[in-house]
């Protein structure tokens, strides 16, 4: 019997490398999708590249995206700068509609694949706040892959699959080293340097070191510091 | 006091065309947007930059997608003939989630302008049964844009409108010549020729024919015929 497909989407970071190795732990013929959307941190899609390298799946494909041009926010705008603090309510990080843009993609692709899966590592605790990584955006997304498709108005079902949505950071690290996930290829920060090494600052860094703290396991990322 | 902003779809066809000039008269301050993902009649995309030219709107923005290389529907794959004659169930023209892909371009770069509104000519009528034509799909979309974006989150509204979704051709085509509409400039055919020429025999030439006779007037489309 053929194996279900799945697309999951890899960033790079700690979250997506932890989704994927669920996803192919759930049985999954699993398939890789990255954008380059013009993130300022690009070391993080090399770690995407190694992550899925690693993970030994049929396929990745990267998607460049124009919404650089858009400008609007500090992981794509080099002018506006990363916040080192915890602030009030969204901050500047935040990339306007940009995971509407990723699931679109994934969803023609899954279409196209005859998938019954996408993945996404969305997490709604350790975050900053992001509107579209709340389970009700997520909830909107899948009524809308319900209507949108011709696979889904033809009987087949996509489900977006969002497995750590409820879970704090250290809980996703200990679920991932069960899994075997190398989390030293992992970049989470969001103004790594070329080399893929943190800022140890930015709000990603900071629940990302925490994450680790609170799981009782040594931090593998590598700091510029 | 300034304008409210809209963000309008143009793909070059007849009912963006006229969606565009329904945008324009409501008053809204217009930006265009159109995709350049593949499709087989690029002389689409030249029609598309005659008409935003001539409604001398303030930006047209035009987005390269990679969706083409995903295959899989006639419009993008030229291995797939383009029907001529009327088919049951959804045909093999449509392009998986592409609507989706397009709405979410749209909806980020109306967050950045602070738009309130992303006018699409879909039409659920004189159409050919592609799931994300429908009302109910449109509902979806909206629903998803009120849960996705810090602009909706922080109270702002952004509207889908989609002014010609009950709307037969040819009443489409009697609004649209009544705000001005050059027809003669829009290019509906799936397989059209590089100088813009329609085939006269897919479903879209043969909807839009239609239309313009129901409505009593000349067709003013170029034929390859």
């Amino acid at each position: 019997m053929n194996k279900k497909k799945a697309i999951v989407l890899v960033s790079g970071g700690l979250d997506s490398a932890t989704c994927l190795a669920i996803a192919k732990a759930q049985n999954y013929e699993c398939y890789a999708i990255s954008f380059e959307y013009g993130q300022r941190s690009r070391s993080e899609l090399q770690a995407a590249k190694e992550i899925v390298a690693a993970a030994r799946i049929v396929e990745h494909k990267i998607f460049s995206l124009q919404m650089g041009e858009l400008g609007s926010s500090a992981l794509t705008d080099v002018h506006i700068k990363v916040p080192e603090e915890e602030s009030e309510g969204i901050p500047v990080t935040y990339v306007p509609a940009r995971n509407t843009v990723f699931l679109s993609y994934a969803l023609a692709w899954t279409e196209v694949l005859k998938g019954e899966a996408i993945f996404m590592g969305l997490n709604a605790r350790d975050y900053s706040g992001y509107p579209d990584c709340r389970p009700e955006y997520v909830a909107a997304f899948q009524q809308l892959i319900n209507l949108a498709t011709k696979r889904s108005v033809e009987g087949g079902i996509i489900k977006l699959e969002t497995p750590l949505i409820d879970l704090n950071k250290s809980e996703i690290i200990k679920i991932g080293l069960r899994l075997g996930v190398n989390y030293g290829n992992t970049v989470s920060c969001y103004q790594a340097d070329e080399s893929g090494r943190a800022c140890g600052r930015c709000d990603s860094c900071r629940f990302r070191h925490k994450g680790f703290v609170d799981a009782g396991v040594d931090d593998p990322t590598r700091y510029q510091l």
